[in-house]
């Protein structure tokens, strides 16, 4: 007697909400189809370690409003671990799966679409991370909870810069592109937003810090700084992790609290005399329950993933395009960054000052 | 010495979150380009009655999270008063505004572009409505917090339910289309939603039962159901003001609590003998902070208003196609009303029982 | 050799945020005192039906912040069964423990407290409701969490209030006191609050009206009015159930949408003139996530109840006064309802109008 | 004619929510019995600048949900002030105040304690400050919200850490006691809590990374860790300020990017080999919207304070006790520290692990 068709899930790179929405929705579509599905522990860990679970009808019930995963994840890739791809391989046949669901960023999917080429392994990606920089989807999973939840933080600072005639600088998430520091500085209605997209040079240093001087002339006597974490300062790095700023030197390993943020805030106070503060989002803007369109865009997501194993579509990723909820193929995205289209970025700066 | 170029603002119809942001975008956008804001009170009322005020960069800061519309609102179309349309132009003329910005849904931008035709009044509509059922915009400013709000409610109703083992029911709002309903539903996870756009007949009603019954079968002893304000039963409108359900009278004019939630819970407890509870989300899911989402559309659309009307491009209305902020005639929406597409629905119905 | 030291646990009447917060606690205290924690399911039912399981770490944990009862409740009085106190005797012997701890409102508490006084039941009370109304403790679990929902919803009534000039009337729960609606109303700054514990007779509704045009007059065109479902009117209790307000008339038996929140805005618009609108908040004031301060009072009550079943004293309710956690007999509670004081009241009142 | 008797408000300190509650409160209480109000603009600065507006009821309608002070607030202490308690009592009478209102935390409440005995400045304090660690009262406006914005970022670090099996540590607030961090670890069921009053030595430190590795080996793959950002280490405070770590330098004067969490973060990942992240909550915990507890606190102490005006019982803190409002005199919390109670902590305590 046959057994059952199986079907492959697992959660790479950083965890986000909205995983476990797509978890479900897939799960749900693709067992009525008769598939068998088996959640992967830890990303591509637990296809190499052979830890996984079956994952049923009972197990992805009640999970929708769930932040992080219910199966873990890691950020090990197959491509450096020795032997990796061949692992992933062994580990997909061993469970007998017929296709393999990767939920991930740009990174874990860039190693999926490889491991699609290379090996053939049939793979259908879902793009999930709060930086929103996949390319070839309008919003990634996460993103739009990631940006609810920098606005309410931008929300709750204003109160306190107007109370006490502060600048406010927030740093949020963002490595290589200013996605969330855009959308909830727009949101928010905050006075400057800087993001790696956009150079920081000491002339737009010194414009940033002349609108905040002329902003308390006026009487606007408080201002909010967005900065996402990845933005450059006169084209360096600067360090995200505990660090010396006088040295540039990485002196502990722990990250989280702020890099380019408490930088520019020491020169706005430094250059422009406004008492200023500085806070990090840090991690608290990737957990938690997920907003309803990052839900919404995760079962959408996850059901067309579904639709894409029935149809044998492999090598593909799904993705929001407009209103249509659609698939591209892998190799389109590897390696690329969507950054923040100047365009948006330019309705954001009419507020600015 | 030529006095400033004006531009007006109103809103109409019921209000919304993020209204408020869409007037602090279209006037921070026009001040610069040169013109005085004048903000007209109580939609068309306003323009009538002369009862204006000045929206300066002061009046319109600190607004971009503040529920409904600093401008007041009402339902007065002047289609219905007496040489309403005359009266709405010599309003318009005795201010010596260039052009007039409208807030509003389909039944506010329809005599709109009715003023845009008949008496070359120079408009620019914009799309409000947390229904969502207004043509040629995915979104309306206030559909994406409606949806916010009913999904948090359904969050808190499914603690409930599944305490109680019993049958929840949340009336939702949306007259003629089932927007809130599906998306919240979807994000939720709701075992049956209900919308004005699928026919409730006697089949779909037993159909709904039958499903709720197999649920309390297989051990999943409670259920959410989410039901659109304009479902009607079997063809019939439900009486949505107090009325007297067995008379089909509607004995008392307060409205918001409930009609066809009402009477969907009875069949339901009824022929299933499930204990049902039916809660209406009424006036709740209209007002208070927007969402991010909504805060950012608001503030495009508001955006793309000023640029029209440097443009002189009149009689359009700003719109969201895909990702792109863009505009069309008003005279396309014009007694339209936007439906839930059927493949949405189906996106959710996966997911029922 | 012998078995482990036996607990149980149940939660009666309606569900509450903060059930599970107190059975966590309860559970993990007594585990490391030696004891084995049984889990009884759907209230007293599920100690007359042997229907129960055990709790351990595993199962108490993660389960702090979810609204509801992971064992479920059920509203039935084992004195309203045939035998139903010997019933229940014979399963907590059967299950062989020791104590019975009993989450539940006044009525499920003055159940326990016969069961001990006739039977010789060693248990203990925990105070949960969100109507607060039970006595001998400042606040019963649930209580915070409902009003921070109710004031919430207030908030958001508001700006639909502001923005069209109506008087906006809210419904909240609270069958013989007026606690969520002092609470909420006092919270949002509310115009009128109507509770059970202040007679509406005419001459009051009278005054009520009398503000509101005053109100109007003055040019402060939006009023809140909070209303307790158990006020009555008149002297009169108006149904609570669908019904037919014309003929007293209850024609249906599906709860939760609003009794005297509808009347009173009917008679608010009738005399006044004023646009009135009513919503009712139902059941999405009991569910959910609880609240900080219901986690933290579940939590404190629940270790209190945990200390009282090591020292044998039985027959106790846990209790907070003042910022004591303490515990009372349970009889001191029986039948008793706490009502709002009349000091705490007239804060609030302060502010109307 | 005899001229209005006048009263006056101010805020110093730090802001926190709840401030404008208060405000209104006693502005809206004072009015009707007689007084005009003057609220002096951004603390003692203010009343030395004669910097000043009167609050009528307009200006205090509407501001009950706001955070942050409608006054303003400074740092500004007239004892550090040439010359300042006489320029302080100079302004007062300059503006013909008969009473003046203070809102402040432990340190501005010492100033007005000092200014009523030596220069016999008629005042009234109320209690405001996060922190929770004014004397005599058992919350201080501000507190409960804080302690609901830090849960709520625990409940999000929460499923992070569950699926990346990490340590989150997140530092919050308090700088000579650990309420927040006890309050909201209780509510979030953290795994540990480390606060000012417990001395963090080698051995804790010890203890603590030992639970964790037993958690780690029993399978439950993370922890939570909140920190008191004025948590002594092995009896040394950790520099807050931006700190070069390894030196015991302050190289930076931005605050509020954690200081003894990053520490505490290290020491975990080392000692244990477990990955583990750091968040430092800072200023989005003292501002926006209070909770409906901090509102009704806000209120009933502004209520008592209106009272205390009118009795002329001057030199009086605003306080509750219990579940009573009463007042203290000022000069019992003069330059006290209200520490959190070893038996609350021990409650906290118990889930440890």
């Amino acid at each position: 007697m046959a057994s059952k068709r199986r079907v492959g899930i697992l959660t790479g790179g950083g965890d986000c909400p909205g995983l476990n929405a797509a978890i479900r929705a897939t799960a749900k579509t693709v067992i009525p189809m008769g598939y068998e599905v088996i959640g992967i522990r830890n990303g591509w860990q637990g296809l190499i370690d052979d830890e996984n679970e079956i994952l049923d009808s009972v197990s992805t019930s009640g999970i929708i409003d769930r932040g992080g995963t219910i199966l873990g994840t890691s950020r090990l890739s197959p491509l450096r671990v020795e032997n990796g791809p061949q692992r992933v391989f062994d580990g997909f046949r061993k469970l007998g799966l017929e296709a393999l669901v990767v939920l991930g960023g740009e990174g874990t999917l860039s190693v999926t679409s490889r491991l699609f080429n290379s090996m053939g392994l049939p793979v259908i990606g879902i793009p999930k991370t709060i930086d929103n920089d996949v390319e070839e989807t309008d919003y990634a999973i996460g993103f739009q909870t990631a940006v609810q939840i920098a606005t309410e933080a931008l929300d709750r600072l204003r109160s306190t810069a107007e109370s006490h005639h502060r600048v406010m600088v927030l740093e949020v998430m963002g490595h290589h592109t200013g996605w969330i520091a855009t959308y909830a500085g727009m949101a928010n209605g905050a006075d400057a937003i800087l993001i790696p997209e956009i150079p920081l040079d000491n002339g737009r240093v010194e414009e940033l810090c002349q609108m905040l001087r002329d902003r308390d002339k006026k009487g606007k006597r408080f201002s909010i700084v967005v900065v996402a974490e990845g933005t450059e300062l006169a084209g360096k790095p600067v360090l995200r992790h505990g660090f010396d700023i006088t040295q540039g030197e990485n002196i502990c390993r722990i990250e989280g609290l702020g890099g380019i943020g408490i930088v520019i805030g020491e020169i706005i106070e430094k250059k422009t005399g406004l008492e200023t503060r500085v806070s990090s989002l840090g991690y608290i803007q990737r957990g938690g329950t997920p907003v309803a369109g990052d839900r919404i865009l995760a079962t959408a997501l996850g059901v067309r993933a579904a639709e894409l194993i029935q149809e044998k579509k492999y090598g593909e990723m799904t993705a929001l395009q407009g209103s249509r909820i659609t698939s591209v193929p892998l190799e389109k995205i590897v390696d690329g960054i969507k950054t923040v289209p100047l365009d948006v970025y330019k309705v954001a700066e009419i507020f600015f000052g």
